[in-house]
């Protein structure tokens, strides 16, 4: 249980500030990258709020949407959020209950966002969130006319102020532990990718595009 | 990407407060109890925190649990915070950008924790967390000793105040694009497990428990 299993004592640990070196980097948008979804805490009438939502990455840029409407979007601007992407990789077994924990990559990004208002970024952003989701969906799909996008808000989060934690490997345990005669080691986790459901409503004859098809394939999102 | 496709426009939501039904008490304990991490937003100098854990639940009680030096911890009791479990079921494809969306289940509580001190519910809590990420574990391996307990803190969030949001199902175009040349449809996701992977210290002759086995054969997290 290693206190908490995702937050301390990790195999690895980037920390990033300003300025820190290529490898820290890489593994920020390598984290970031591989990510479906983004947990963002914000803070509304003084308690925190944390909001499952997409997001899209454009070089050293974080970008989220939602609704103008959303008052947890429309009080972020101006005001430092959080946002982390988790990936779970691994139950960690060990031979004490203490020593259970998980393999894990995570990036946390603190940030203070930028309400976009120029209508090329806002395009970029959008294209950016939406190609995080589903790759080539962007070219694909009718592109938003102008009602959903004034109706759409975006934000823009600097990756400025981000560390990424990692854990992978075995368990570690007590030295005394070693001789016990409990099982211990590593049960991975993975998303993967099921076949494609076509909606119900689909026109004949549209056949599953090949990069979608791909993704289910190999299993791998 | 329907503005977020994790916050708005669920095709079912099930907003739970106080004394609600019992269809809504069952949706949340289904989500949470289907999950391995959650993600915890506190507030530590007036910034969000979003954090990565694991979990465990005892009937309308969610316990967290780490270091006793864990600052964003040690603050917690006694002021709201948020939890989170979010599952990602799959990637929403629309005929239009706007429409793209995902399907998931996701929890949001609302607590005030409280540190657990009676030694019983401390270790009930630890346990519900050990079992949450590997059943059966807790009676396999070590218990804690006095040491390793004294180390650990444990947090109680009661589960009164949550929400439930599920979206299932095909995208929901605008009428007019349901006759464009686009294929739409959902690509599933899930969490599976691979074959447990054994320390390489671990003393030959022990074989991988069989519930630690059965997981990775269903390939069901």
């Amino acid at each position: 249980m290693s206190q908490p299993p995702l937050s301390s004592t990790p195999r690895t640990a980037l920390h990033r500030g300003r300025h820190r070196g290529v490898h820290d980097r890489d593994a920020l948008h390598a984290v970031l990258d591989a990510g479906r979804i983004c947990h963002l805490g914000v803070i509304v009438d003084d308690v925190p709020r944390v909001i499952p939502t997409s997001y899209g990455r454009i070089g050293d840029t974080l970008y989220v949407h939602g609704s103008t409407g959303a008052r947890s979007l429309r009080e972020a601007p101006g005001r430092e959020v959080c946002v982390t992407v988790t990936h779970l990789d691994g139950i960690v077994l060990g031979r004490s209950v203490f020593h259970h924990s998980v393999n894990y990559r995570s990036a946390m990004i603190y940030g203070t966002p930028r309400r976009v208002t120029d209508p090329e970024e806002k395009l970029a952003g959008l294209r950016a969130i939406v190609e995080q989701l589903a790759p080539g969906q962007w070219d694909a799909a009718r592109p938003p006319n102008r009602k959903e996008l004034a109706a759409t808000a975006v934000l823009a989060i600097p990756l400025d102020e981000a560390s990424v934690k990692i854990r992978q490997g075995p368990p570690v345990d007590e030295e005394e532990d070693y001789s016990l005669n409990v099982w211990a080691g590593v049960l991975p986790v993975r998303q993967v990718f099921d076949q494609p459901v076509p909606d119900p409503r689909l026109r004949p004859g549209i056949p599953v595009p090949r990069r979608i098809a791909a993704l289910a394939a190999d299993g791998e999102p």
